[in-house]
Protein backbone atom coordinates (compact mmCIF):
# COMPACT_ATOMS: atom_id res chain seq x y z
CA UNK A 1 0.00 0.00 0.00
CA UNK A 2 2.75 2.29 -0.38
CA UNK A 3 2.25 4.94 -3.07
CA UNK A 4 5.52 7.06 -4.79
CA UNK A 5 3.49 9.89 -5.64
CA UNK A 6 5.61 13.35 -4.68
CA UNK A 7 2.01 14.87 -3.16
CA UNK A 8 1.64 15.13 0.59
CA UNK A 9 3.63 15.29 3.04
CA UNK A 10 5.06 13.70 6.69
CA UNK A 11 6.37 10.37 5.43
CA UNK A 12 10.21 10.51 5.50
CA UNK A 13 11.93 10.60 2.01
CA UNK A 14 14.44 8.43 2.90
CA UNK A 15 14.17 7.24 -1.15
CA UNK A 16 14.34 10.72 -2.51
CA UNK A 17 15.20 11.17 -6.21
CA UNK A 18 18.89 11.91 -7.32
CA UNK A 19 19.03 15.79 -6.27
CA UNK A 20 20.26 17.97 -9.19
CA UNK A 21 24.09 18.66 -8.54
CA UNK A 22 24.50 21.89 -6.11
CA UNK A 23 26.67 24.43 -6.68
CA UNK A 24 28.17 23.56 -3.24
CA UNK A 25 29.64 20.90 -1.38
CA UNK A 26 27.12 19.37 0.95
CA UNK A 27 27.02 21.52 3.99
CA UNK A 28 25.80 18.58 6.43
CA UNK A 29 29.92 16.88 5.63
CA UNK A 30 31.31 20.44 5.16
CA UNK A 31 30.06 22.89 7.10
CA UNK A 32 29.20 21.29 10.60
CA UNK A 33 32.46 21.31 12.56
CA UNK A 34 33.01 19.23 15.31
CA UNK A 35 31.97 21.40 18.53
CA UNK A 36 34.09 23.62 19.85
CA UNK A 37 36.18 23.89 16.98
CA UNK A 38 36.25 27.24 14.65
CA UNK A 39 35.11 27.07 10.92
CA UNK A 40 38.16 26.95 8.00
CA UNK A 41 38.59 29.26 5.83
CA UNK A 42 36.93 26.60 3.46
CA UNK A 43 33.90 25.88 5.74
CA UNK A 44 33.11 29.58 5.82
CA UNK A 45 33.47 30.22 2.30
CA UNK A 46 30.59 27.52 1.36
CA UNK A 47 28.70 28.60 4.59
CA UNK A 48 28.69 32.26 3.32
CA UNK A 49 27.68 31.40 0.42
CA UNK A 50 24.16 29.98 1.30
CA UNK A 51 24.02 32.43 3.66
CA UNK A 52 24.23 35.22 1.38
CA UNK A 53 21.09 33.65 -0.53
CA UNK A 54 18.76 33.58 2.28
CA UNK A 55 20.26 37.24 3.53
CA UNK A 56 17.50 38.96 1.86
CA UNK A 57 14.04 39.61 2.96
CA UNK A 58 11.98 38.62 -0.03
CA UNK A 59 13.55 35.09 -0.04
CA UNK A 60 13.81 34.23 3.68
CA UNK A 61 9.87 34.86 3.07
CA UNK A 62 9.34 33.06 0.23
CA UNK A 63 11.64 30.36 2.01
CA UNK A 64 9.24 30.03 4.65
CA UNK A 65 6.56 30.16 3.06
CA UNK A 66 7.52 26.79 1.11
CA UNK A 67 8.36 25.51 4.54
CA UNK A 68 5.34 26.41 6.18
CA UNK A 69 3.24 24.49 2.73
CA UNK A 70 1.68 21.13 3.22
CA UNK A 71 4.65 18.48 2.35
CA UNK A 72 6.85 21.79 1.94
CA UNK A 73 6.19 22.20 -1.18
CA UNK A 74 4.56 25.23 -3.27
CA UNK A 75 3.71 26.37 -6.39
CA UNK A 76 5.12 29.21 -7.78
CA UNK A 77 1.39 30.39 -8.65
CA UNK A 78 0.75 30.71 -5.16
CA UNK A 79 3.48 32.57 -3.94
CA UNK A 80 3.29 35.81 -6.19
CA UNK A 81 -0.04 37.21 -4.52
CA UNK A 82 1.32 36.95 -0.87
CA UNK A 83 4.32 38.52 -1.35
CA UNK A 84 3.16 41.35 -3.94
CA UNK A 85 6.04 40.98 -6.56
CA UNK A 86 5.57 39.48 -10.35
CA UNK A 87 6.29 36.47 -11.05
CA UNK A 88 9.63 37.10 -12.86
CA UNK A 89 10.92 38.40 -9.96
CA UNK A 90 9.49 35.55 -7.85
CA UNK A 91 11.31 33.40 -10.02
CA UNK A 92 14.47 35.09 -9.47
CA UNK A 93 14.42 34.96 -6.10
CA UNK A 94 13.29 31.29 -6.00
CA UNK A 95 16.32 30.42 -8.66
CA UNK A 96 19.21 31.88 -6.02
CA UNK A 97 17.54 29.27 -3.30
CA UNK A 98 17.52 26.70 -5.80
CA UNK A 99 21.11 27.29 -6.59
CA UNK A 100 22.07 27.37 -3.01
CA UNK A 101 20.19 23.83 -2.76
CA UNK A 102 17.75 24.86 -0.30
CA UNK A 103 14.83 24.14 -2.72
CA UNK A 104 14.43 21.93 -5.20
CA UNK A 105 12.35 22.61 -8.46
CA UNK A 106 9.95 20.88 -10.46
CA UNK A 107 8.17 21.75 -13.73
CA UNK A 108 4.31 20.28 -13.92
CA UNK A 109 2.62 21.49 -16.66
CA UNK A 110 3.09 25.05 -16.93
CA UNK A 111 4.02 25.53 -13.11
CA UNK A 112 7.12 25.28 -11.68
CA UNK A 113 6.65 23.71 -8.31
CA UNK A 114 9.12 24.16 -5.20
CA UNK A 115 9.96 21.66 -2.62
CA UNK A 116 12.08 22.44 0.98
CA UNK A 117 15.65 20.52 0.80
CA UNK A 118 15.19 20.37 4.98
CA UNK A 119 18.44 18.55 5.74
CA UNK A 120 20.46 21.47 3.26
CA UNK A 121 18.57 24.03 5.74
CA UNK A 122 19.16 22.41 8.93
CA UNK A 123 22.83 21.91 8.53
CA UNK A 124 22.79 25.58 7.79
CA UNK A 125 20.82 26.41 10.85
CA UNK A 126 23.00 23.16 13.08
CA UNK A 127 26.28 25.55 11.76
CA UNK A 128 24.84 28.37 13.18
CA UNK A 129 23.90 27.16 16.21
CA UNK A 130 26.23 28.17 19.71
CA UNK A 131 28.45 25.12 21.10
CA UNK A 132 26.40 23.75 24.02
CA UNK B 1 30.99 32.10 47.44
CA UNK B 2 29.11 33.57 44.50
CA UNK B 3 31.04 35.51 42.47
CA UNK B 4 30.20 38.61 39.99
CA UNK B 5 33.26 38.16 37.85
CA UNK B 6 33.01 38.25 33.95
CA UNK B 7 35.57 35.32 33.86
CA UNK B 8 34.77 31.77 32.97
CA UNK B 9 31.92 30.22 30.84
CA UNK B 10 29.77 27.60 31.52
CA UNK B 11 27.08 29.02 34.24
CA UNK B 12 24.12 29.90 32.86
CA UNK B 13 23.81 33.83 32.82
CA UNK B 14 20.42 34.52 34.29
CA UNK B 15 21.54 37.82 36.06
CA UNK B 16 23.14 39.60 32.81
CA UNK B 17 24.00 43.35 32.94
CA UNK B 18 22.16 45.27 30.71
CA UNK B 19 23.15 44.65 26.91
CA UNK B 20 23.88 47.79 24.84
CA UNK B 21 21.09 48.76 22.91
CA UNK B 22 20.81 46.39 19.96
CA UNK B 23 20.01 47.90 16.54
CA UNK B 24 16.70 45.12 15.86
CA UNK B 25 14.12 44.11 18.02
CA UNK B 26 15.36 41.11 20.04
CA UNK B 27 15.22 37.97 17.33
CA UNK B 28 14.11 35.69 20.29
CA UNK B 29 11.19 37.80 20.20
CA UNK B 30 10.88 38.98 16.65
CA UNK B 31 12.26 36.42 14.29
CA UNK B 32 10.75 32.48 15.98
CA UNK B 33 8.00 31.83 14.24
CA UNK B 34 5.06 29.44 14.96
CA UNK B 35 5.92 26.18 13.45
CA UNK B 36 4.40 26.34 10.07
CA UNK B 37 4.03 29.61 9.85
CA UNK B 38 5.79 31.77 7.05
CA UNK B 39 8.19 34.75 8.33
CA UNK B 40 6.30 37.99 8.19
CA UNK B 41 7.61 40.91 6.06
CA UNK B 42 8.95 43.04 9.44
CA UNK B 43 10.39 39.25 10.83
CA UNK B 44 12.15 38.84 7.73
CA UNK B 45 13.63 42.22 7.41
CA UNK B 46 15.42 41.80 10.61
CA UNK B 47 16.37 38.30 9.98
CA UNK B 48 17.86 39.34 6.77
CA UNK B 49 19.86 42.33 8.83
CA UNK B 50 21.65 40.01 10.64
CA UNK B 51 22.01 36.93 8.42
CA UNK B 52 23.80 39.68 6.18
CA UNK B 53 26.08 40.34 8.99
CA UNK B 54 27.17 36.96 9.20
CA UNK B 55 27.49 35.80 5.72
CA UNK B 56 30.69 36.96 5.06
CA UNK B 57 33.34 34.58 5.39
CA UNK B 58 35.96 36.27 7.44
CA UNK B 59 32.92 37.56 9.95
CA UNK B 60 31.90 33.63 10.05
CA UNK B 61 35.51 32.72 11.00
CA UNK B 62 36.01 35.16 13.96
CA UNK B 63 31.88 34.30 15.28
CA UNK B 64 33.26 30.69 15.38
CA UNK B 65 37.18 31.63 16.62
CA UNK B 66 35.13 33.24 19.71
CA UNK B 67 32.32 30.90 19.80
CA UNK B 68 35.14 28.31 20.20
CA UNK B 69 37.04 29.69 22.80
CA UNK B 70 37.46 29.49 26.33
CA UNK B 71 34.26 31.45 27.77
CA UNK B 72 33.13 31.84 24.33
CA UNK B 73 35.17 35.02 24.82
CA UNK B 74 38.83 36.25 22.84
CA UNK B 75 41.01 39.14 22.77
CA UNK B 76 40.80 41.01 19.27
CA UNK B 77 45.11 40.06 19.99
CA UNK B 78 44.32 36.31 19.36
CA UNK B 79 42.46 37.09 16.19
CA UNK B 80 44.34 39.19 13.88
CA UNK B 81 47.46 36.30 13.37
CA UNK B 82 44.86 32.78 12.77
CA UNK B 83 42.83 35.13 10.49
CA UNK B 84 45.80 36.44 8.53
CA UNK B 85 44.30 40.13 8.13
CA UNK B 86 45.42 43.43 9.96
CA UNK B 87 43.92 44.62 13.42
CA UNK B 88 41.75 47.32 12.15
CA UNK B 89 40.35 45.31 9.15
CA UNK B 90 39.14 42.62 12.06
CA UNK B 91 38.12 45.37 14.26
CA UNK B 92 35.87 46.68 11.27
CA UNK B 93 34.50 42.81 11.20
CA UNK B 94 33.99 42.79 14.77
CA UNK B 95 31.81 46.03 14.75
CA UNK B 96 29.49 44.52 12.44
CA UNK B 97 29.39 41.60 14.60
CA UNK B 98 28.41 43.41 17.49
CA UNK B 99 25.96 45.58 15.82
CA UNK B 100 24.38 42.91 14.74
CA UNK B 101 24.20 41.78 18.40
CA UNK B 102 25.80 38.91 18.06
CA UNK B 103 28.96 39.59 20.01
CA UNK B 104 29.36 41.86 22.65
CA UNK B 105 32.84 44.24 23.40
CA UNK B 106 34.46 45.09 26.24
CA UNK B 107 37.31 47.13 26.87
CA UNK B 108 40.18 45.44 29.28
CA UNK B 109 43.27 47.87 29.24
CA UNK B 110 44.38 48.24 25.59
CA UNK B 111 42.86 45.62 24.06
CA UNK B 112 39.04 45.08 23.06
CA UNK B 113 37.68 41.51 24.00
CA UNK B 114 34.48 39.98 22.34
CA UNK B 115 31.94 37.75 23.92
CA UNK B 116 29.28 35.69 22.23
CA UNK B 117 25.66 36.32 23.02
CA UNK B 118 24.81 32.78 22.49
CA UNK B 119 21.01 33.75 22.75
CA UNK B 120 21.07 35.73 19.68
CA UNK B 121 23.13 33.47 17.66
CA UNK B 122 20.79 30.49 18.70
CA UNK B 123 17.61 32.50 17.67
CA UNK B 124 19.24 33.31 14.23
CA UNK B 125 19.79 28.94 14.13
CA UNK B 126 15.97 28.69 15.42
CA UNK B 127 14.47 30.94 12.63
CA UNK B 128 16.83 29.15 10.06
CA UNK B 129 15.53 25.72 11.16
CA UNK B 130 12.86 23.94 9.27
CA UNK B 131 9.41 22.63 10.72
CA UNK B 132 9.90 18.91 12.08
Amino acid sequence: MTTTTRAGGGAQADAQPARPELPLTDLTVCCAPESGSALSSEEAEQLAAVLKAVAEPTRLRLLSMVAASAGQEACVCDLTEPVGLSQPTISHHMKVLVDAGLLEREKRGVWAYYRLVPERLGAVAAALSPPA
